[in-house]
């Protein structure tokens, strides 16, 4: 199960960091951990904080975009201080522990984790479903990097001891890489009925994909909203009915 | 209330864990450090991780022995894997903040961190009341100590944030000093009576404070039993009805 959750690092500037990492992880049952764009990687420095967690540096995936790490996920959390907000559910390290837990039976979940410096950028966090944050102390409450993972990892593990937290039903959502096709239904069916025009589009499309982000149709929920699209573009005569989004989709949909 | 809590690091060898721990610290509301011994401090790597709690190392208090971290505190927690047992109380992170926080309301506490290759010693666990360890992976369950120190320490913060731990009644307990005149006392008086051998000691004094301090007892039991060594002194004609323990016990107590 804990397999399931990955740590996901993106563009980390010191290479010890990573190695304080994977040691914090694997302390704490954790052992996937994905590497978007590192600064300076791999290094000696990182191999020697990991002690005796080089295991997990070895085995790390290393990618170049967030969109490789995360595109098997159903559930995409970002981390963030507390009071900066996206518009999206925010919980603390404990309650995103209980909620990861029993979602990491059958699905991957993916939990984000921005530069030293600056964090997760906007269109970073766009990409996810829920914040998390670390409580702390309002006069200075920005955790090194590896401590903030050391600290939802333990959470992780805490609730992974605690068997109440297993039983929880979850329902079934789909992956990130479903609702991406989604989005590129929808986006092509807007532009189908002229509802957004191509070379402008403004703002609305970021606005429906935080609020479906935000909501979290389940993986049925997505089945009847593609129904809808579909039957839309029918009636309005898109694309002989079905467009390549929604063609690979369904393709997707067939496969599993 | 958490600046009666103190982190002590005993012979710590890396400065820039003391840095890291600094940062860790300030960022879960907790000021109060102590260094005993540190192999390599003032240190430019120390004040670089530190980060912004360089105040926290400025403040620092440093000690040549143990003995002077703690002599003022009247609940000393021991920090340890959990396998490894001192027949000490042993709880989790958890439950060591659920215990610390009322306490610190009155009294001052030290919670010790060993050396980075191998813990507290023997005779430093048998200062201590109580032994705390950290949940973790039992494949790998060896944290760096700045980690160990930001999960203690986040615990700490998360039961101070949390109302219902702070209503808890906690009854008046002596300092280490008291603990440790009340065991001079004992020692004479056991001398006195030929229960112990002066050159031949044996176990039997280790086992006595392991026994109370195990066993804590209030300041108002303790003022009992030094009525009884005092009673018993009397009684078998030791210097005249006072050891010089028991005088500066006495004189302790009214100076309150």
């Amino acid at each position: 199960m804990l397999s399931n959750i990955r740590i996901v690092l993106i563009n980390t500037f010191h290479p010890g960091n990573i190695g304080a990492i994977a040691r914090a992880m694997k302390n704490m049952g954790l052992s996937n951990l994905y590497l978007v764009d590192p600064n300076d990687y791999p290094s000696e420095e990182a191999t020697s904080r990991a002690a005796g967690a080089v295991d997990l540096l070895e085995n790390a995936t290393i990618v170049k975009t967030l969109e490789e790490a995360i595109g098997d996920c159903s559930l995409v959390i970002g981390t963030s201080a507390r009071h900066r907000t996206f518009q999206l559910p925010i919980m603390n390290a404990r309650e995103c522990a209980e909620t990861v837990i029993p979602e990491a039976k059958e699905h991957n979940i993916a939990i984000l984790f921005g530069r030293e410096t600056m964090g997760l950028l906007n269109e970073e966090i766009a990409q996810c479903h829920r914040q998390v944050y670390i409580d702390a102390n309002d006069e200075y409450p920005v955790l090194n990097i590896s401590q903030a993972v050391q600290i939802v990892a333990y959470e992780i593990w805490m609730a992974h001891q605690n068997e109440l937290v297993h039983d929880k039903v979850v329902p079934e959502y789909p992956r990130k890489k479903e609702m991406d096709l989604f989005y590129e239904h929808l986006e092509e069916t807007l532009y189908g009925i002229n509802f957004v025009v191509r070379n402008h589009p403004g703002k609305v499309l970021d606005k429906l994909k935080r609020f479906f982000n935000r909501s979290r149709p389940e993986k049925q929920e997505l089945g009847i909203l593609r129904g809808v699209l579909a039957a839309v573009d029918r009636e309005a005569g898109l694309n002989e009915g079905m467009s390549h989004a929604a063609k690979k989709a369904k393709e997707e949909q067939e496969s599993q």
